[in-house]
């Protein structure tokens, strides 16, 4: 059996009618990604990343699939894995394990491991198969185990790895404590069932890696910890700090989906009404201006003083949450944090009132208090659009079960972009693969020419016309012709 | 077998699922339809419309679901079809027939003769069952035929009664001329048949009706006409040019729905994309807004100089389609022409530009010269999203097949805009059932207090507090107090 | 001594100086006034005004100069009065009395009876000097007394003769009454002096005038009420009505030129400022949108509930002034009523509030009220700026007095909004001229046709390309292919 | 002679109403700068500048002035000269002179040697007088040359010392070489006096200070090249960097300013004219939302890649300027960078096109190729707004002969703006005066949590309600309750 066939199998591609819808989609994804498009051109035949093994973890999207194959363009070997149970889109799996010219049973695509709705057990199982590359190994005779780089979302890819290491230097994998998280113990027992056939698996894994790419805040956190300890294995590249990446798929990303969000989870007329948008970063402001642009009146809250000025002098009123809890008729809430909406305002809200959270964990709105709520009542309305009747006799909805509704009750963020965010890590596996001496073991942002190449590569398809500096002009700010324009602190 | 259970037979409601169903939407739509919901709370009680028959022909969803529950609240008895063949929403059908407190066994509800995907025999099947009213008359031993008003959309009930007078007059149906189109074929066939069973069925009812409220352009255009050829039967209200219906539904309506439709069909950034808006009356107003709210860059195109310069000042770049067809990410027509986008334009458009119709009928896009048009081909997507290759090597994605994608991509307009409409309806109604001689035949539009009215019961759902006029502020403006406020030539 | 120089004379030119730094600002008036210039292109070789004598009563400004040498260029013989007191800029006057080729000795230009800062009784003189034609009749030895063509604003002008021939019918200008203001009592004065020289002067000026133009909502409403009582004595057009007079001028000239006196009254930072405007009609939506897009927070006002719910449709909060009035930093009050803003609301104000008229008469403002409450000291910043210490010890900054501040702290609207207006004005004017036969005594509104000229005559200034019907489009909708476009009750 | 009457005589005050005039201004001024008169509320008491020998070079205006009596009221001693030799604000100045209970005879305020329209000799004459601090020493019968602090705008008077000290540790003054501007030789004249008088003025008076805060972007620049030098004498603090000057006057000032000053300048209607904006920096943004927010069509350019894109998602066409130089109605550069616009560009315009600088210094548009331009004449219109002929025919009209125009001909940043930079200034000189330790020599950004207390200063104004971390939720953000909130690579 085939690698890809094994992927094929492990994917559950059952026949042709899925790749080929997947196959329709990452046709027009890749119009709207023409930064990574773009790459294919200029890398596609130079082929800067063979050689490279690439371990991904990364939602399995359309978009992703057109990252996958850009890829395998560039040169790489490429197994993959999604970084969340369910956001795989079945279709595009299948269009990227079948491969554009292959079959479902020859399949001629990249192993992928993912599927819509996988157990943690599956999910785990999964990314420990992006780390055994020893069907690679057989097949060309070369001698390695696992990939040279790892492209992560969320961390958990990079994870698995240095916790294997640990336990392996250990000589054992820990009990599980009474206090850990069932996903946790799935990951002990995991690691556990390693270290039973092998001691040194992880050890030799990392050994090999040369780096890891990572794109979220959240994983560039763990990495950034594991620098401080001194227990960074390999060097990373924080993506996610990109311009092209933070205030691009926050504020534009928001700003499209949060009304489709919306508008496909109730249908509610936007204009009129009174929305409350809790937080004033690039999510919120996404947010408030989408809202805006709708002819709704925006409410803003903000704990910086900062941010809170920028949204005055935007226009904005802005108020704590519980001093216009009863005018709200859409509450948003993009902070990041936890507990930004209570029980109390919850029940504070104007009847039917509608509550979203583009932010973060579902922390965000207090559900957990909700559910608790005594005399409280949660009725369906539809998949992920849910009625809860409270004591006072008001109703509100509350979408995605207040999880981030622009991926439960909209597609997320949109293919252009998703376009800036891969073409970030496109080019940071390059660097990590390319330029390796220059990358000691740390945690690094992308060199800022590299951030306005990924901005450049998206000029043409919005028919932008860039204007060039004269040598005369550039030498008078003292920056080069071709960039970098700006330097570091400059805030955009 | 009651009149309810006939139709709820005719409705081929099968469960309460589906009913209960339609309940849920219908209580999330009455929060935004206040309209509506105020009308019941002034005039619950007095019910002006005791005695009304009302032969309702407009579309059969929630919202109007909403508006016929009203109806009856307010005293009228009420049979309904809907006025297209696709528009039914089952769920609210079958809550409509059911009734609040009745079981699909033993329905409480109104007679609703209307499903989703109706054939062109079937429609107008139900259409002529909204004016046999033997049951109720059997059922009460009054002695009527058929309603004493019609609630129209389009003109179809309309046109049915005063096609079947005229041939009952003339004595006989015409045959098929070889040009009629099939529509029309079965209209005659239908008519042929009630003429074979009785002689004066639609003279009769013609002769009960007080009179027509008329929701549509289109409608209003057909009631004009007969007017000024005396051929009306009875007295009409047009409705549509209340300014809280043109004005409202027209522009906020389509800001709402356009977005929704493009963000359903496509998932693409709107944001940063050239976008192309055929046309600046109401509806194109509407959609330069949502688009630029979403960051797009807006190009309109105008005949009318006033419009184009209204466009202008506006802030919009106002082009010829021809002019700037190889730009146009995102080509949205809303101008009720014909061919106002050709062949020619769709072949000079980006690769996989999104053509919208929001304006009127399919022609507005010429899909005929399109499917005629040698070496394209069309791929379905998905549902009314269809990739159209072009000789050109080019795509482009068609939505709807070219007809509204507002209703076809999104769910048309949203429960808010439509209870400005249809508390139009029921005021117009309640006109034409309570002052009859004040409207002899002929067409009116709503007197300015009733319109006013109508954006009245919209404003405390909004938060709006109005301001009210001292008697010397009305006198010196020369208008009451309690309104109207504006000459009939304001414009708003 | 020619005409022209009793112009000069009447004018008081006294050097070249003034006449030179007003040729300037006509040159750059005309480059924004492309209406005018393209009837002047037209038209100036056919000369459609030939033979027409008008005598002009409007604001003597730069634009009004880029008028009269329109009017000239056209064939017509013109004598000009300003219609206010205070509003002539002498330079304009100055380069309208001397001409294009004269010099202050021999002046060349059109005979101006306005200066800056009137008497009334210099006003009032002013106005009888536009009848008085004796000298170009005596010139060219012709047979007239006066005009034949009115071109008013206001109805000054237009009142004068019909009051002049009231007077004369009845024999005797009445004694002042006791509460004749002032200005009407100059007004008595002029008559009787008239009457004491000649019997019939205005009944004969009377009888010679085709008709008149008016620019202005109160002289539209006093030619009305003149129709209405049979006492109108020649053919009156409306121009105020046309859209693209008051759809125009009244947005998009508040627009403009609402901050831009703010700005130069107070210097104060519109952005995150609590803004409220009283008033939602044309005015008030330009006002609010100025403010909105400098980043300022609006609040509205409104007493007709359509527009009420138009507001809150755009996305502003709609609340009365006493709701609100402690958080407001600019008040803006656009009405067209009075006392929209009482001494209690002033009082309420946050300290330094600014208060600014952009509506009508000062008594928008309670300034009489503010006058008289005890303890309030009035103290000039500057002209057009006054502190109001108050009572309460806090204080407001009120702008011209409680009078329009667009026209007293700004210059007013700008040259391309009065192109519009004055196109208006110019096609009324050869309307009258030249088709006396379809214009009986009454009040007409310009044919739609020519609105839609007027707008046109403006597109290509702005760039602007117009799409053009084809046969089969104009037959659809049933319009010209040239126009006009749209049924009278198109609201815009 | 007291000291204070020694800079009235130096400032010219004549008599008591420039300084009442100028009072009333302050008193206005000081509503619009919560940020300092909340300093002075904050430590009028603890007065944390007692002992503070500040000498201030800026503008000096009524913002201006308010710093200068909130540094007083702190505790501080204050000498000041402007930065610039037309900027002074004589009632402004004479107002700080006399102080607020002085009297022109009895000046009891602060030495202010400033006046509009001072020659290069007279600005560095101003420039040495406030590091002159013999009168004061000798009043108090200290032991001190000179000032503590220096407050800059642009480095003028760092410089001054940093030179003087220089040329005293070389022993002379270097000869007029035959490039240097006039201006340097001004100053090396002056240097050249004082090292005849004194061999150690400058050397006594840079050791005796303990920092510099900088508030200017060209001034910053000099500061990192003197400390990457090793040639900066004492530390600097960078206020120009702190996000609520940076991002506030940028953006907020301009968006205000531009349009003010286009207003003053020509009157033209803004809105649906086409606008050109050269950069989209702050000043870009902040330019374009104005010209959007009065119904312009923007088109912007950009060098960078990333700004371009946010031009591009912020709904904007990114052009080069040549490339539709020939549809601009009014161009505005705001790039910090020379030759922007060139003479081909300015020949290119649309006829009396307006062209507007808000980036620079006038070398952003090519003035001196204008004035070498053979054929073009220079017409002014008003003081600050000239046309210039073009062999073309076609005429452009220029503000403030392409220096900053919205200073020349508006008033520059509204005080509210300016109350955020100073309240930077005043912080930083706290820091500096209290916090000597935590400074060594270097350059230095105002630590984060005093910048979110500059904004935190201004909330109130505006009515913003800020909204408080719990302790639960600050922890799982990882910062303090009462903040700083964000890392120091945040954008905003």
């Amino acid at each position: 059996m085939s690698v890809a066939t094994a992927a094929a199998f492990s994917f559950r591609v059952k026949d042709l009618t899925l790749a080929e819808s997947g196959r329709h989609q990452l046709r027009l994804a890749e119009n709207e990604m023409p930064g990574l498009m773009a790459l294919r051109a200029e890398f596609g035949e130079s082929k800067p990343l063979k050689g490279a093994r690439i371990a991904g973890s990364l939602h399995m999207t359309v978009q992703t699939a057109v990252l996958i194959e850009t890829l395998v363009t560039l040169g790489a070997e490429v197994r993959w894995a999604s970084c969340n149970i369910f956001s795989t889109q079945d279709e595009a799996a299948a269009a990227v394990v079948v491969g554009p010219n292959g079959t479902p049973e020859a399949p001629a695509g990249v192993p992928v491991f993912a599927w819509k709705g996988e157990t943690l057990e599956e999910y785990w199982w999964c990314a420990a198969q992006i780390f055994d590359w020893s069907a690679e190994a057989a097949a060309t005779g070369a001698d390695f185990t696992g990939p040279n780089l790892i492209l992560d979302d969320g961390g958990d890819a990079t994870m698995l790895v240095h916790k294997g290491r640990e336990f392996e230097e250990a000589g054992a994998v820990p009990a599980d404590s009474g206090d850990d998280s069932h996903e946790y113990k799935v990951i002990l027992d995991l690691l556990r069932a390693s270290l039973a056939e092998s001691s040194d698996r992880y050890t030799t894994i990392g050994s090999e890696i040369l780096g890891v790419t990572e794109e979220t805040t959240t994983g560039v956190h763990r990495l950034y910890e594991l620098a401080r300890d001194n227990a960074l294995l390999f060097p990373a590249i924080n993506v996610n700090d990109s311009v092209t990446k933070s205030k691009f798929d926050n504020k534009y990303g928001i700003r499209h989906s949060l009304p489709d969000g919306l508008n496909r989870a109730t249908d509610v007329l936007i204009g009129g009404k009174v929305c409350f948008v809790a937080g004033y970063g690039d999510v919120g402001k996404g947010a408030a201006e989408a809202l805006k642009g709708q002819g709704a009146r925006v409410i803003v809250s903000e704990v910086d003083p900062i941010n809170a000025l920028q949204a005055a002098m935007d226009g904005f009123q802005v108020a704590t949450l519980s001093s216009v809890v009863d005018q709200i008729d859409i509450l948003v809430t993009g902070t990041g944090n936890l507990n930004v909406v209570t029980v109390d305002d919850l029940v504070g809200l104007k009847h039917l009132a509608i509550v979203a959270n583009v932010g973060h964990f579902d922390n965000e709105i207090d559900m957990a208090g909700l559910e608790a709520l005594e005399g409280a009542e949660r009725i369906e309305i539809k998949p992920q659009v849910h009625e809860w009747r409270l004591p006072t006799g008001r109703s509100i909805l509350v979408l995605s079960e207040g999880r981030l509704m622009n991926l439960g009750n909209a597609t997320g963020h949109p293919s252009f972009v998703m376009s800036n965010s891969f073409t970030n890590q496109v080019l940071a596996q390059i660097e990590l693969f390319t330029k390796q001496s220059e990358y000691p073991t740390g945690v690094y942002v992308l060199p800022k020419h590299l951030d306005e190449k990924v901005a450049r590569l998206h000029l043409d398809a919005l028919g932008v016309e860039l204007t060039t500096l004269t040598p005369e002009q550039a030498a008078y700010i003292g920056v080069p012709v071709e960039g970098p324009y700006k330097l570091d602190h400059y805030r955009y």
